[in-house]
């Protein structure tokens, strides 16, 4: 039964990078109520999920960042365009992602980036895969010259992080490529050890495929502070590492964030 | 005059896109002695450019990120590949950059994207381009909503602007996209309203196409101190603007920026 998700997902997701690429130079951005960007292929995508959703598997539910559909068990949590920014900047970081979560738990996991044609993909407890290849964490400590690392922050962001990132930051190089989950595939396949996101309210859209891709990569994802979290509802942070420098990311967080903003 | 030199760093650069192209899956990355990253894309058009150089303008010198040659006013200043670790990593958003510097002064920039195939342009006093459209910054403060800026910081960096991060990162939307140069393509194109860049020691090579071509789109390019300075040897930093916020930045860094590292 689970293939038969996972080969839903990955059509969805093809299709999701056709729509992203269709309008890459002319993608209609908006801004919305809370200052954030959506643009043309983020409505599209997300109907188009829905319409599937609602064929193939019409007792499931849809839990897309732009728009909602049912109430189950078994919601595919979608994020159609991450990196909408940089998406509507033309800078081809942006990826689609989508996953199964069952009572809470991201059981599939795909996302895809159009612009360099990968999909990476996991099914909890068989791997994590890129394209047709297995992909693993690497195991870079922050103080490795060879270490690279992401995060987040916006004005509004309900957590400010600046301080842990001036703290790690003096360890390993931290880029903010403009999507979490494009970091999330470099850290499921070695390239980055590490990503630290301060998304709240509905940012499971953001970390559910992600969760199951880099822990099955062999790799750790928690909240802000260590804990496991639904991504069937708003989380609380997301810390996303090869596992080695979990912790201490942990332990800066712990040490310089006095409050919620 | 200067067309003949606008021709010519216009080729470089398809040529050099060719290169990045052609290794971006196999790009064979070494670590240099100051921990940074060379690929054979970088080697490869450094030496090209050098070639080209010596049969078409055998008075002038280059000053290649990898490689120099020469000693002159006229001085090619070269960033192969900046971005490399992204560049490394599969990201697609290094780009080529390469500027005639005369007496110190960037006179010729020529900037090449090869991923979304933009060729970013301009000519001292005549304007910037990207391909055959003339391009302009925007007037985007760092409160509006819309505002968009990038960073760049590592370990090793000479002033460490962390504090200065945290201060603006309260209004504006900061990114970190790994290239400085093409996130200056989205200063000089209205995407962006400003960059920062703590680079000194032989940095020039990442600021010099910059410098005139964002200028000429209607911007500011100065230290971290807003100095002019050469681009022909080591620079002091540099803050890259729309001009609006430009000040502001400045301010920023001198609050926080105690001392050098």
């Amino acid at each position: 039964m689970e293939n038969e998700y996972l080969k839903f997902a990955k059509e969805i997701a093809l299709k999701a990078g056709k729509i992203m690429k269709k309008y890459f130079n002319n993608n209609g951005e908006e801004y919305k109520l809370d200052n954030t960007i959506v643009t043309k292929a983020d409505k599209e995508i997300n109907d188009y999920l829905i319409s599937k959703v609602k064929k193939k598997f019409p007792t499931h539910s849809v839990d897309g960042e732009e728009k909602q559909f049912g109430k189950s068990e078994y919601v595919w949590v979608c994020d159609p365009v991450d990196g909408t920014s940089m998406y509507a900047k033309h800078i081809p970081v942006a990826v689609f992602s989508l996953a199964l979560v069952i009572n809470g738990k991201p059981t599939v996991g795909v996302i895809y980036d159009p612009w360099t044609d990968n999909i990476y993909f996991a099914i909890k407890g068989k791997g994590a895969y890129r394209n047709n290849q297995r992909i693993h964490v690497n195991q870079i400590a922050l103080d490795d010259m060879k270490s690279v690392s992401n995060f987040d922050m916006w004005p509004e962001a309900e957590y400010n992080i600046y301080d842990a990132i001036k703290e790690i930051g003096k360890k390993t190089y931290f880029v903010s490529i403009g999507s979490v989950i494009r970091a999330c595939c470099c850290i499921a396949n070695g390239d980055f050890n590490l990503a630290i996101y301060p998304g709240t309210k509905h940012k499971n859209c953001d970390i559910a495929a992600v969760k199951v891709i880099v822990e099955e990569a062999g790799g750790m994802v928690t909240d802000f502070f260590g804990n496991e979290q639904r991504y069937d509802e708003s989380i609380n942070g997301a810390v996303i590492s090869n596992g080695l420098v979990h912790a201490e990311m942990l332990q800066a967080i712990k040490n310089t964030l006095k409050n919620k903003r």
